[in-house]
């Protein structure tokens, strides 16, 4: 009686012992995954539930964008977050693309200061190459908090500049990059497979 | 005895099913945080050990960059993947702050197809922002997989284009982004905190 309880004892440590290496001390290949499948799962979600995006999830969003590269490492980008009703309607009603700031409880304008960093003529186009990546950390941590966004573009056209500028008395040396809606998705959405092989050369 | 026995059974499937439990079955808060470490993590890496990058990992960089969200889903991106060492070298003599190509032992040069889509004039930009998001998936990837890569600017600086063009036989239509040079990194670098309050305005 004695051993045989030894032996359970012993096999119920062992499966401890398993499981929890198993779960917990091969964090590298676990997290990798969780990484990819955070980057393969994001997609445009473009329906939301009325819920409100809380404070605390915003300011991840906004932390998450700015950590983001920059050229220079100049972070030229601005954010606008909207939670204002009839804003957000102006919005929808004016950007041809934005419709669904309609139904959606916020939005975040990715914007760039253009006089940040002093470019010269080669480098103005850079705070759309630094907005953006901030934008896509933006949608993945989106993504990865169980909330549902969409890139929608305003610059260069004239007039969504114009008409975000207008409802969010931007002044003239920032242009906004995008709006992006974001809220508790409404319905299932899968995300597309676009890999292609024959985008890829190589030089070995 | 027996009742002994009963009860040891029990307390060790019971711990089993809780650590099963801790672990494995609240993913969400658990992945929330672990891809806004990547995001928070990821840093410009610009010293790589010799160690090739397998070719399984290469492809899952490529595939993280071309799961970014694209302007009218026209997906404009192209992907150059250098490990030539000959060319790695010419690059990085041509190229005046990609000089750590020289000791790496990979280099994926993001593109746009200034043509797919066939953009109007309000669209010519479109490939920049499409390009840099596949870029900040790539660098996220890459991160997460535990290995170094830095965004090195190449359009729209005209002698940079050109240099790219010349080494990597890049037709006219297709405007190298950027030059990512990629590695195992060598030694330890800590990323920057970018966190700004100053940089955000709400509209409630």
């Amino acid at each position: 009686m004695r051993i045989k309880l030894l032996i359970i004892i012993l096999l119920s440590v062992k499966i401890l012992v398993i499981t929890l290496f198993m779960t917990h001390f091969k964090p590298f290949r676990k997290d990798t995954q969780v990484v990819l499948n955070a980057i393969h799962g994001r997609t445009s979600i473009r329906a939301y539930q009325e819920q409100a995006v809380p404070d605390h999830m915003v300011e991840q969003l906004l932390r998450a964008a700015m950590a983001a590269p920059s050229s220079r490492n100049v972070q030229p980008w601005e954010f606008y977050v909207v939670t204002k009703r009839d804003v957000l309607d102006s919005l929808a009603r004016d950007l041809p693309f934005a419709k669904m700031l309609a139904g959606a409880p916020l939005a975040i304008v990715v914007a760039g200061n253009t006089e940040k960093g002093s470019p010269n003529e080669e480098q103005v186009y850079n705070w759309v190459m630094d907005c953006s990546a901030a934008s896509q950390n933006l949608l993945l941590a989106a993504h990865a908090m169980g909330l549902g966004a969409v890139w929608t573009g305003v610059w260069p056209y004239r007039d969504r500049v114009e008409a975000v500028r207008r409802h969010l008395d931007i002044p003239d040396h920032i242009l906004p990059l995008n709006v992006i809606p974001v809220g508790y998705p409404e319905g299932e959405q899968e995300p597309k497979d676009k890999w292609d092989e024959g985008k890829v050369r190589y030089m070995r």
